[in-house]
């Protein structure tokens, strides 16, 4: 069946490439891109070029940026001694929107997978080593996802600084914010438990 | 709060544009076309500026084309005598997907609309009368929603072909496949009583 344009079905099968765009969201984007003015496709155009061409890895921390440095580790009120490490920068990004934290980061671009040949040495861990070494009283914060691979990570995280000084913890596990606790899966429920917390004085 | 780089930045602002883009989902599709190849990303904005810059209306029907006469025009198979008269061309890539039509199309680009000041001399009228003349036994289907506007351009096309010996029919009012009867709106539910179909010989 062929019943759109080439230069449209092209446009089309690029939205298609973006993860969790299906055709007809794919259809959709690619007719309403149609009725934004020619400046805005141009500036849309020139934005995605952009984007792919001025973001890099910060050398410090591994996330990405438009500057030498990012602007969380070129940032002097933020608190050097405290490093979250997490897998990717969308984790970086997520952690910025709660707002809360106001220690560091350090993007792991990835998580140690043996099945999948993913040793500690493809992943952004030397730097880890360095930077902490440099510090006077390190506090590792490890917010990796629960899967195998984040768990093996994790563990790999702790054996590295085993009697170095360095304080270790990583996030609870437990209950998602509004979730019934009757629709809770095994897994996480078990963890709940294991990592619940005392109330009492 | 500032947690994305300035170019990121632009990239999400870009894809708000596109109508039904929340900032949720323009962030995901901006973090994911970073993920493309350098490649895919160029291929995806060079797309949209030849979308952009290469489709125009065909001359004869007013769907939109990459080439002088659109696909539907030029194809000999299709009856040209039967036109369904619709309000957009996404209206047509609708009914191309149904699949069942044979017939050609006219693209009004717009309704008549007193209020907003489109009157029938602002919509692509004029060029269906000279078409229409030019047929030996001209069949017009119109195919417009039924709004006020969506109607009153139906009355208004019926008029303008009166006593000129052309069949006219609009598209039939209705329940929409799956849905249940108690769930209709009462004017759907009206409209469907009085184009009621006899099923009796």
């Amino acid at each position: 069946m062929k019943s759109y344009p080439d230069v449209l079905a092209d446009l089309i099968n690029c939205f298609r490439k973006l993860p969790g765009i299906g055709e007809k969201s794919a259809e959709r984007m690619a007719l309403s891109l149609l009725e934004l003015s020619t400046d805005d496709v141009e500036t849309f155009a020139a934005s995605m070029i952009d984007s792919k061409n001025n973001l890099h890895t910060c050398p410090i921390c591994g996330h990405i940026t438009d500057k030498e440095v990012c602007d969380i580790c070129s940032n002097e009120k933020r608190d050097k001694n405290v490093i979250c490490i997490l897998e990717d920068y969308k984790s970086v990004f997520a952690f910025e929107k709660a707002g809360n934290y106001n220690g560091v980061y350090h993007v792991l671009n990835g998580l140690i997978s043996p099945i999948d040949d993913i040793n500690p040495e493809d992943i952004n861990l030397a730097s880890l080593v360095e930077r902490v070494s440099k510090l006077d009283k390190p506090e590792l914060i490890i917010a990796l996802k629960s899967t195998i691979e984040g768990e093996t990570t994790t563990l790999y995280i702790k054996k590295i600084f085993e009697g170095k000084n360095v304080e270790i913890s990583r996030l609870s596990y437990g209950i998602p914010m509004g979730t019934e606790i009757d629709y809770l899966d095994e897994i996480t429920l078990d963890r709940a438990l294991n990592d619940r917390k005392k109330i009492s004085e």
